[in-house]
């Protein structure tokens, strides 16, 4: 078995390639473009290790692997669009780079790429992949808007939010477990356990990010700290600061009037209720519920050390 | 076998079915908005008509016919964002109802409901079907790609503007019929005739579209003659007549100039180099490339006979 660092290093040596064609190149540059940006390649190094949980990793789970990141970079290209986002990895966007209709096609045919990956998998998986990676693109896409319909909404329920997390972040993980559990030859419960695993680690790493927006090191995070306070954008913090009514009638009056110190503020108000503090036990929570899936797997225990290991990562990074 | 408008109408009873669910509201009621706007629905009764050439029809016949009309009605949401066209059909597009975050998920997410009906298809043409759907699926986004490319462009030429509408247009009906013959167990040739049937079709039929933008009857059309000319589109005509020196000049004159009387000078042009008698030569010619494919395929004449009239009707029709 293999670590998280080992397997993504392969991984982006064998993505690494050109996946489009030269011409038109006015679609296919942007396309080559924004997957050279990088990333962290979580999903498809998921897929892998999902995969060697049961047994050595086998071609379809790289074909496999290649279409979740490529889908993956589709959703990323045309939530950019959504977004208004300039940046991405500190780099132009395709919207910024080139124009918006291009970013639309770029991201059009980078998905049409992945079902081009998917359909190499062998014909005894094919059905069965296809229908997992077909519901998990759809609730990505229902996440995605929710996400957009809670930004002009004043009142977002934890459980709103939760549901909205759980599609637009982490059934993308969990699926890509299950795909290379699938593929693996591992039985319908562990892949289901698997999945859940995936799906409470995907809320936990969310608690994180927004944690860290928070109350992180941004020379660390390398992002602005605050910017989604400043973006107006819900996160675990801001609602659960909402659900308190005192608190509430505050957060209300910052996101109306937009003072120039409304960051410090509002992280005032996160402060006062302890936000960051019921942040952490939320996210313990998540980790240990995907920690006890991942126990109930069937297979040693010591085959599962590098998934523990990464989920540790993922739910302790301070970047 | 049942000719075009019979397969049409047990189409559309077919498809007048709810194919999202309820929830997020703000997601599915624009696709199913979009979807009740109607259409000829073409490409799926070709598929229809594809597999009935050799067979009675096939369920299989009608998962892939619901697959291509929601990939159709796809491109359709997409390239409204892209052209900013405020109606379709005479009703508001989804970005003008709603707005271009909506259209492009509800876009994203038709696309993805396609390849969930195309997964309903029996294993032993699963993967020869997807790998048709998707190679098809990146050649209509390379000619969306090129034809937006080609609106800013001076110098079009002619092939580059046939190969356009061959992948913007053709490719797409052709690969239709030929998904129908495959699920029908037509033999790799017959497939590949009907194939050839489909593409020169296309480019006939485009002829037809842009002859009737300069030279059809408004009142048929529904359609204000020489709106081609006003938006500066490239068309068989535009490009014809450029290509003869004298004339050049004077179009990019007009074209650059934009008078009030456009339509009516370019239309005279038209008139000078006989623009309009050489489309007509150019469709006949594809028109009778087609039916020499359809001609050519192994099965009974009388077979042939609602395909050959299907053929006849578009490229003659005038409105």
């Amino acid at each position: 078995m293999q670590s998280f660092e080992t397997l993504s290093k392969q991984f982006a040596e064998k993505f690494d390639t050109r996946h489009f064609p030269e011409q038109p190149a006015s679609l296919y540059d942007p396309n080559e473009y924004f997957l050279k940006l990088g990333g962290k390649r979580i999903r498809p190094v998921l897929c892998l290790m999902g995969n060697e949980l049961f047994d050595e990793i086998i071609p379809d789970a790289w074909q496999a692997a290649t279409a979740i990141e490529l889908f993956h970079n589709f959703t990323l290209i045309h939530d950019d669009v959504m977004d208004k986002a300039p940046l991405r990895r500190g780099k132009q966007t395709i919207h910024t780079k080139y124009n918006e209709s291009t970013a639309l096609l770029a991201g059009d045919v980078m998905m049409v790429k992945a079902y081009e990956y998917l359909n190499k998998i062998s014909s005894s998986y094919l059905r069965k992949v296809l229908a997992l990676f077909n519901r998990t693109a759809v609730e990505v896409c229902e996440g995605q808007q929710m996400d957009m319909d809670y930004e002009s909404q004043d009142n977002v329920s934890m459980n709103d939010y939760l549901k909205m997390i759980e599609l637009k972040t982490s059934v993308a993980l969990a699926a890509s477990l299950k795909v290379g559990a699938l593929l693996g030859g591992g039985g319908e419960r562990n892949q289901n356990l698997l999945y859940e695993f995936g799906r409470k680690l995907g809320i936990a790493f969310q608690v994180q990010d927004d944690y860290l927006d928070a109350f992180g090191d941004g020379n660390k995070t390398g992002k602005q700290i605050g910017g989604d306070i400043l973006a107006n954008k819900k996160t675990f913090l801001l609602i659960h600061a909402m659900e308190s009514t005192p608190h509430q009638k505050q957060l209300k009056e910052l996101i109306k009037t937009n003072p120039s110190d409304k960051v410090e503020k509002v992280l005032r108000v996160y402060q006062d209720c302890k936000a960051g503090e019921w942040a952490l036990q939320l996210k313990n929570k998540y980790l240990d519920e995907a920690l006890n899936h991942l126990e109930d797997i069937a297979v040693l225990s010591k085959r599962k050390e590098p998934l523990r290991a990464l989920a540790l990562f993922l739910v302790r990074r301070d970047y």
